[in-house]
């Protein structure tokens, strides 16, 4: 068996729950705040049979690619200033998985 | 060694880890929501020798194991209506626990 | 590869981080409450080539070493009442080391 802790951006944890929830994978969510990805991350352990590795990776590549995305940064002005605020393009996403063999998965 | 990652109950965690320290385990608490589990979950890193994981799996099992239990759920009721409550059977407890293989162990 | 998952304490955790930053290792952070270890413990996840883990050790050991520190405690007096208070020594500081193989480590 295999065990996968994965770290995701916040903003794609739901959506990733929901899809390795309804592909039937088994997984703990933990607390987690950033160290080489910036903060806001969601740190997913998951355990799985060897033979469905290929498939949670794909799942959670579906969900966490990192893609480019419009923002539009909020204006900032102190009294009588007015600063025009341009779409920026940030990357978001992206994911880190460590891949673990792992003996016994018990349930009580 | 061994590693155990054991997802359990909150309601079930001060005294499983009374009893880890009792019989001499070395664990760490990770804060921990839930994800396949309901959330509530708190999460424990244990690290022990080999010839320990039956002795480590018992005592989470003791205390950790599901059962039945009644409940009384509160009584809701707007202005001048009533609601009887009836106690409920839920069933509480359980426990997950990962076991990995760990090459050391390393006190600093 | 080795992943590392290394629990220290808060106040080494942030000079702890940017070392590793600097050393070029990748690592995230959880948030974690102390277990056999007092509270206030960070949890480290760790993931390096196996050539490196002497490296990522010595530099957990440089920072986290325990040492003593002479410490004022507050004084703490009633109406009228004055309580002299003297420096004590105390260790801090400390790490454990879980050290385990890992499969592999991907990048989405
Ligand atoms: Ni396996
Ligand atoms: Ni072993
Ligand atoms: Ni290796």
């Amino acid at each position: 068996m295999k065990l996968l802790i994965a770290i995701v951006q916040d903003e794609d944890a739901g959506e990733l729950m929901q899809k390795l929830t309804k592909s039937g994978f088994q997984f703990t969510k933990l607390a987690t705040t950033g160290g080489f990805l910036r903060a806001g991350n969601t740190t997913l352990i998951i355990g799985l049979e060897d033979e469905r590795l290929k498939e949670a990776i794909s799942c959670i590549e579906s969900i966490c690619k990192s893609r480019k995305q419009l923002i539009t940064p909020p204006i900032m002005g102190g009294a009588g200033e007015v600063y025009l605020s341009y779409p920026m393009e940030v990357t978001i996403g992206g994911a880190t998985i460590f891949v673990l063999d792992m003996e016994q998965l018990i349930k009580i």
